[in-house]
């Protein structure tokens, strides 16, 4: 951990070419230059074998940011929640960005901070009296 | 604990005036005579005075079934991300039958199944790494 | 795992003298014969060498059942508390037993359950918004 | 996310009645000008339909603040409970100051420790050894 | 979620040529005919569009069953800790079969015990005391 | 917690002899005047009476420092991987920093990242489909 720095320079882009690759890539796909410090300690994590930064970087792509049934927004909302719930600080912070820069307005926020709250409420009352499942939803 | 049964009879519901207004209103919003076992676990463990039955079925109808901002699926999608995190069996039951029976497609479970997929596994990425958040996410 | 039973037979107890000696030692303190599965499957996890099973009850015996300055029913509303969080399905039910056989009223549980479901809910807002520790709460 | 500071000036207040209305009565309850930021976070983070501020506000003077069978410091340890096992660092430290302000002692802390650790180890031993629950717990 | 059956017929999995060559390969890789219920629900929660199987289990190989640095069983019993934290009943039993078969002996499973218990310990005492990260642990 | 500070300083441990024992121990198993703030913070948490500091470093020299069947470094991944699921930032930090000392490589390294990442998704594929336990990892 101790030689991680939050920016990859030219140079060690330049000595591993497949890191160099995903991070082009991101810079490609977003039109900037910004790479936000996930993808830059993920590249130096293994930058002789970045099979988790390629892996993981194509799937963003296929998940989040090819067009499908679910606008962008939506699906940054359902991140920012599994996140919360899941106490990750840097995804938190990270994906709000994310959905804000993708028109996720305030009143959207707004209710998804209501949903996260209701649904952090109802799970704890959930698990403290240990409800069975209802036999209608099981069938 | 002991005296839980899954189905309130009409004799209990008639005993505690504010529990029956609770479960009346349930019954009247769903159009239906079904009522899951979250909501009489709820109102058997303090029937004598159900504040929290109260409150959190005000607090659901206010956020997940008032018209709003964020369509009944997507508000649904939230909720079962977050109920997947925090491990919630019964929430995840229950709100992946509300999100049908409100129209979720197959192709949007799909979607969701693979947003909290990924998450799930960035989460533990940014955990693991201890990435430090950037100051472009922060002012 | 394949090997798990529920209960020890005398004959498993009588090999294993360590083991014995602690579900003796239950048995004693709690003034019954019953003893829930948590013993019975720590204790056969590893019957040769059963460390774990002797510290772990150790552990019950000083934070749980010695007297201190916390009552017992408080000790296992908190003990709940964090079982309900860490989504712990069978901590939640055996914790909830014994609170009830220490003399949990309806009401304290009722106040227990509503506790825990506003701090879900405060857990989740907080960390959605990653709010930052105030500086009055750091000196 | 980008415009959140953390006071509302009291030009933001008199914008907002309703936010002013809870930031008033937030004051006057607890007989202090001190609002910490997880009141003022939320307050901007929809201060035109500030509805999950008032109900949370609500809820916290209902379940935490108002005389009740269990008292006040039980009450905040069972809350710091949760939200250590939830991992909020906001949460532990703002309850722990405030069960502290209502005076746990240095010994109740210890113990609130003791019981919070225990708690934490054997829930995953439960979850590791997957422990059935009782017959016994389940009647 | 109706449809879910813990068998695909060899219709369904003809019907699909995506779903059947991952189950092939499934079947193929561990030489055996058992599939187990994670990857016929995964397949038949999108089996017109299966990435999310397609690549899970591609990386399931990649991880889990290639030769690497780490032995099959140390990365075994890394899945469990994971999923015993992550309160996955379905993985904690689901990769404790796989160790097993792997030749995670008695003694192994007994150790990976006693560092799950200390671990959820001390999480939960760095929790609650927010003890802050060493600078030496940052440089 | 407000008079934390994260030393002791030796007048500190001179009043406190359990303490003092315990931190000698600490400087004595691992060869260094070094003491990181878990240990520092437990301490002043109750040092009075500091039977968790004491249990808890005996627990931590039985499992983590003795030689057993698993090697140092194999024991301090499986540790981190519970901290990762679990969002304890000060123990992935510290127990990082002690895999390193141990002689974990970055190949190792990389590898617990990359079943870690894997566990993470899975566990929430599991949760979200709830799938149900197998009948043959049961037996």
């Amino acid at each position: 951990m101790a030689t991680l720095v939050p920016i990859l320079t030219s140079e060690q882009e330049a000595a591993h070419p497949r890191v160099k690759a995903v991070m082009d890539d991101i810079r490609k796909v977003r039109g900037s230059d910004f790479i936000n410090n996930f993808w830059t300690y993920l590249a130096q994590a293994n930058p002789e074998n970045p099979v988790l930064l390629e892996n993981t970087w194509a799937e963003v792509k296929q998940v989040m940011l090819a067009p499908s049934a679910l606008d962008p927004v939506t699906k940054e909302m359902i991140y920012i929640a599994v996140s919360v719930a899941n106490s990750c600080a840097y995804c938190v912070h990270s994906h709000t960005a994310a959905a804000t820069a993708k028109g996720m307005s305030n009143t959207q926020h707004a209710e998804l901070l209501g949903i996260v709250a209701l649904a952090g409420k109802t799970n704890q009352i959930a698990n403290a009296l240990q409800v069975p499942v209802d036999s209608a939803f099981l069938k």
